[in-house]
């Protein structure tokens, strides 16, 4: 899991590739994820980089409660905080491709099924 | 949301309602799905009872945190660290159907589109 170069999340949070930044704050950015599988379909992303949830430390813990929070309040800014389903995937076989731990917000479907329809392997 | 009824799962980690627990420490419980949608399928679950992710207040950072780390840990106790999915549902219509916050561990599959075929909503 070692990248000697930076993920493609640190390049966008570097603005070394451009991405429309929908929230930011010291420990995190939020992004539309470029391939979406629901209406709404953002990623919180650790400014930090991490690259799978297992790698976290104790000490990311405080990291990792405020990536929950900024979901929370993000679905709240677009208004989707009614109904809306986070995704981590951890390793390659569960679908994880950039291996730099970031949260799927995923909204603006209705219903279990519709939600398990999303197909959340993009990134 | 507001229930004068201890949760579904305020009730099992009270030891009011037998369940197996695969894990405990002073702030979570991790139980088997009673509906699973995977041949692994956990629910990592605070013993605080937040109802829903966005009724979760600054104050509960850490608690999330560790719900996430302790998913990490558990993952690998049970051998599915290289690939498993965390999924929070997040109001009724996004398949939350326990308003006690949890977030479920899915494993034992392979392949993006295997692990977003699992229904993730009976609980």
């Amino acid at each position: 899991m070692s990248e000697t170069i930076p993920s493609l999340f640190m390049r966008i949070i570097n603005r070394e590739i451009p991405a429309e930044i929908l929230y930011e704050d010291e420990l995190c950015i939020v992004i539309n994820d470029i391939a979406p599988q629901a209406p709404v379909h953002m990623l919180v992303i650790p400014k930090q980089e991490i690259a799978r949830l297992v790698d976290a430390a104790h000490s990311d813990q405080s990291i990792l409660g405020h990536l929950l929070l900024v979901a929370g309040e993000v679905a709240r800014q677009f208004g989707v905080d009614d109904a809306f389903r986070l995704v981590l995937n951890n390793g390659a076989d569960a679908g994880q491709t950039v291996f730099h731990l970031h949260l799927h917000i995923l909204a603006g479907v209705k219903g279990s099924k519709e939600f398990s329809e999303a197909n959340i392997g993009s990134w």
